[in-house]
């Protein structure tokens, strides 16, 4: 088992508004957090210093580096998710030239400063966590005569699927995340200026987490279910982690698999189940995320403890019971959540950008939405309408451009 | 001439990337931000602490009051502008109902309260300065049978505009503003169930501006064109924005008038324009907003200064010298960006929710609307697609409903 993400351990108890909104999300932060919730618990009684985060605005995630930034980083607010064709006409020069440019663009775009011929400099000046990750869908492997890792191909057909084409494949990824909303719209206007005689925009979806400030840092985020979402996940800088991220085939060492499912979320039928059969859907609750059989966020769950007339507390179908991956089956997810104009009578269109890294797609990832597929109460209420898989290549050097192991 | 914004006043000069980017905005934040400031410019010699912002998840604008919130609030980084339309069975009677309920929920979202029968209760906690601010358009004050502001009604047609009904128009606005997009999806949600059986959702428009944590507060905004924007705007708080915006006519005083346009801005055409010639447009620098004539962003323009060769400094058709009100006709503007999935072989989808807010459109926005309609050399750039005019009712007290001096 990867160990459970950081900073959401807490032996505190208590049912006040506030407890129940930190949640057990406040140690691991250090003594700054530590007063915030003194604070916080107190604040009837006793003045205490407001709890505080830093500007955020000029904080830098480095974009040189053996992995690619953006999948170890902690999730920013705002993800934006592009994919894009190769034009007929770019061949594989073409396509090391985009590729070029592009690590150009983020490199700088990524560091605050503005990119080559930028048209508004004054928008690159606040890079609040900016990361630009590149994927690479099987038709520029193809296009580079190289060859992809075997499960570089659409995922299998699930019978849950319902997927439109505007969603699902591309050529190229890229996904740009960061604090603020106004630098990842520049950036990507930026960079796809820079693809516009290379590629042409096959889908672009647009996600969201917690707001930079709103919680505390290492809280694991909510999605549009209410539920914590991203608890049992791999930690970044175990060794778990890059066991189950990084992979070490080919062109490929260093980099790693991506999936993205944009999966619709039926709030109005959501709304009208009752609460404990949403919590017995996924098997965890929805004030803390706790599992069924425990108290708190990051408790084990007990998939063997039955209720007194011998029922398992977990359902048998509940989420975490059928996703849960046997040994070397692990994923890591980093998700957004989306929200966007409701057609006709619905008032939500809204779901889930599910976004998951691991080293080998076939032999993570697969065998575990087959065994969602085949069974999970989930599905009543979620359908995958996008599907995409990218090879996520290594990061690079300074002089160096993302991909050079494949068109070097 | 209102007194321009606060927090942005400052005699720094020089050139470093930091000072370019905090530009004047630092002064009237107090020792915090001087602190932010010294240690930036000094970041390689000497450590300090680091600036901070207050954790801003449970902040909250109260909901009660002699006005509405959401109008002299300092602008959050998110907003959401719904356009409703009433069913035809929505009555006198119902209109009232849905009024008390939307209210109810407004007041209790918030504070960080769950509405009633909230289906997500968890996402209602962290408010992040969540406002929701009502409007009503002239299909509402009909059925109230009430009369209405003589200026409640679409605006004249203007030369410039390309208005798609898919933004204009409607019978009631909800603007629902805070720093966290997860809390504004909840609050949106929840506000339009409630809405279902008594009006359809018209239009909805998106915004953002920089993410709280990103700049330290009072930092005038930028739009996409990359322009510091908003900074000629009367102050809340001062007797100058008071009379701007808040309305003393029978039902309405203690509200405003509310004009919202969606503005195209051609990103790609703005492109191909050089620096100067953007600066020249408006008016205005790009690096921090000050008029041709000054250093600083809250310099005086000075209108009649003159180049070596006789022509006017700041040109005669900048947008700021056809947009200035003569006296009386200011306007208070509270605008977000909106950028959405291009189409075609368009990389952008960009522009403006200009939001602006008047005691009378009539005599306040038209002129200068139809001024800059006229001649305004940002026209070249921009295209309104989408306007609508809402009256906004005055705030009201715990156990009452906005609307109610309408209604009741
Ligand atoms: C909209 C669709 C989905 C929703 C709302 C959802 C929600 C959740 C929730 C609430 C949990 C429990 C907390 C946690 O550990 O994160 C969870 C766990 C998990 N989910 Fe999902 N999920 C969705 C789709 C998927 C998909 C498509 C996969 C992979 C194919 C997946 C894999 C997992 C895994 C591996 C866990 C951890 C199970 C364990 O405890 O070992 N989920 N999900
Ligand atoms: C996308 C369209 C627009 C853009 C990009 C834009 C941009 C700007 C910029 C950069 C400034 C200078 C800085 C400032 O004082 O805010 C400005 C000022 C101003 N704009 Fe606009 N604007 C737009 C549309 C409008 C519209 C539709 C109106 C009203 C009908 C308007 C009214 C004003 C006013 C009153 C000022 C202040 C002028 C003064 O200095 O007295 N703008 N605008």
């Amino acid at each position: 088992m990867p160990a459970p993400a950081e900073g959401a351990r807490s032996d505190r108890t208590g049912s006040t508004r506030r407890q129940f909104l930190l949640g057990g999300a406040v140690a691991g932060v250090g003594a700054a957090a530590a007063i915030g919730v003194d604070y916080a618990l107190n604040r009837q009684d006793t003045p205490a210093p407001t709890p505080t985060t830093p500007m955020n605005g000029d904080e830098v995630v480095p974009f040189f580096g053996v992995h690619q930034a953006g999948i170890d980083t902690p999730a920013q607010a705002h993800g934006l998710f592009l994919g894009l064709d190769l034009l007929a006409t770019t061949d594989r020069e073409g396509l090391t030239r985009l590729l070029r440019i592009l690590t150009d663009d983020a490199a700088r775009l990524t560091q605050g400063t503005p990119a080559l011929a930028d048209s508004e400099p004054e928008l690159a000046m606040a890079p609040a966590r900016l990361t630009v990750t590149f994927g690479f869908g099987p038709g520029l492997v193809a296009r580079a005569a190289g060859t992809g890792p075997s499960w570089l191909a659409p995922l299998p057909a699930f019978t849950v699927d319902r997927l439109q084409p505007e969603f699902s494949d591309g050529d190229l990824l890229l996904q740009i995340a960061g604090d603020d909303p106004l630098t990842v719209a520049h950036a990507a206007r930026m960079l796809l200026k820079d693809t516009r005689s290379f590629t042409s925009l096959r889908w672009s979806q647009n996600g969201f987490r917690r707001a930079y400030g709103t919680e505390r840092p290492g809280t694991t985020m909510r999605n549009l279910f209410g539920q914590v979402d991203g608890t049992t996940n791999p930690l970044p800088g175990t060794k778990g982690f890059d066991a189950v991220v990084w992979s070490d085939d080919g062109w490929l060492a260093g980099g790693t698999g991506a999936v993205i499912r944009r999966i619709r979320m039926d709030l109005d039928k959501w709304d009208r189940l009752d609460r404990s059969g949403r919590e017995a859907s996924v098997g965890r609750n929805l004030v803390n995320g706790a599992p069924l059989t425990g108290q708190k966020e990051f408790d084990e769950p007990d998939f063997a403890a039955t209720t007194a007339i011998g029922f398992p507390v977990i359902p048998q179908f509940a989420h975490i019971r059928r996703a849960r991956g046997e040994d070397g089956e692990q994923i890591f997810r980093r998700a957004y959540n989306y929200d966007e104009r409701p057609a006709g009578s619905s008032v939500s269109e809204s779901g889930l950008i599910f976004v998951s890294f691991q080293a080998d797609v076939d032999r993570q990832f697969t065998p575990m939405q087959r065994r969602l597929d085949e069974l999970d109460l989930l599905n009543e209420w979620t359908t995958p309408i996008g599907s995409a898989v990218f090879a996520v290549p290594p990061g690079c050097r300074e002089g160096g451009f993302i991909g050079e192991t494949l068109l070097a």
